[in-house]
């Protein structure tokens, strides 16, 4: 087969932060997937085919990339941040999956600044110490599980980040998280919310966990939440690399 | 204060990950600080002093940077991968506790493309569902809250990724961890061990837990253990979006 397939990131929206290495894979391409807005990111020029799709149809856009890989097409599947974490990489292997020679596609992934990253650096460093990312979207698990993990990653002492907090179609899961996070942290505990980051419409916003309420977050919020000791600097939010 | 300091991510080591958001920032600065190896990645040129320094002193690393850039200095300090994961930006935030005048500091943090990501990309997308960071190094905190943490995340069906797993100053605990992991995930857990990411170095295994043995990691390895669901697909390994 004399086609392939990327799956790369776009980070979060700074031209800036695309690493060299997506950028040089972006000029081989003779064909981008993936996402209505992230496909608005890679520039038209003559040769490339870009094929905007919408959410939610993730495994027919994998599929459709390697139909194209397999016709001789240079493909690639484009993710805002990083593809692994959230994102297309687990989606195209899940339809590599029904594929009879899965070895038989050339798959590279090219990792790029993740969100939630840079959103702890335009806060400070709420994620310098242990901590875990979380899908608070309930389309591909139970919210019982959702529930379960924010209780555990509280009592483990993480940091946390939420990806998909908010969403129209379920606005009352975030309150009820909020809830949870107050009963296991206590309603002094940080939280921020990172919105757009890197974009022209970023918004940075800090409060106590007391304080916060559900419409602070929409779903281009990465939400997060320090660990006991993370504290205000200055302007910024940092949790330290000890414990107390 | 006309000085400033930048703690810049340089990404695992592949010179194609470093954004073009710290190449820019390097090429402003007057002096660049860092660990020995970090700082050995920023070509030297007229008018920017170099200042490598050790690893475990990275409090007198951010003093220094915070005087120089009290003095007019434009600094940048180095991390390798991403500064707010398990490296400078907390540091330097610890270190701007104690100055009477932290918002009078230009301080800005820089993204990168942090180790497990870039590993995790190498691999499949073995961190596609929810995951956790861990640094199992207990320089800065008690190793009972790593057994903790491990044992919760485990419960959780978090996929994690250990940062520092083991070094020649403490042997036996990632033995420790690898029994406490068996005793929670079952031997037949996926784990993999991505030394030396992007570089010429790079080493990635891939086996079950029962088969793991403390002496496939070192300092320049990190180690992901996926979920319930983590598997084989060709010759990658990947998490699947949903659960069983």
């Amino acid at each position: 087969m004399s086609g392939w397939i990327a799956v790369a990131g776009l980070g979060p929206g700074d031209e800036r932060l695309v690493t060299e290495e997506v950028r040089a894979v972006l000029a081989e391409a003779t064909d981008v997937v993936g996402y209505i807005p992230y496909v608005a990111r890679v520039a038209a020029r003559e040769g490339l085919t870009l094929h905007p799709s919408d959410n939610r149809v993730e495994l027919d856009r994998a599929n459709h990339a390697l139909d194209m890989a397999a016709d001789g097409r240079r493909v690639v599947i484009v993710s805002s941040g990083d593809p692994g974490v959230f994102a297309m990489a687990s989606a195209l292997f899940e339809a590599l999956e029904s594929r009879t020679d899965p070895d038989a596609f050339d798959i590279r992934i090219l990792p790029g600044i993740t969100a939630m990253l840079a959103a702890a650096s335009r806060l400070g460093a709420p994620l310098g110490h242990d901590f875990c990312a979380i899908n608070l979207s309930d389309n591909l698990k139970p919210w019982d599980l959702v529930e379960h993990r924010l209780r555990l990653a509280a009592q483990a002492g993480f940091a946390m980040a939420f990806y998909n907090p908010r969403s129209k179609s379920r606005p009352h899961q975030f309150a009820r998280a909020l809830d949870i996070l107050r009963e296991e942290c206590g309603s002094d505990r940080l939280i921020s919310f990172a919105r757009a980051v890197t974009t022209p419409e970023e918004r940075l916003l800090t409060v106590r966990l007391g304080e916060a309420t559900p419409e602070m977050a929409d779903m281009r919020t990465v939400v997060i939440v320090g660990n006991a000791d993370t504290r205000h600097v200055g302007r910024f939010v940092y949790t330290p690399r000890s414990v107390r």
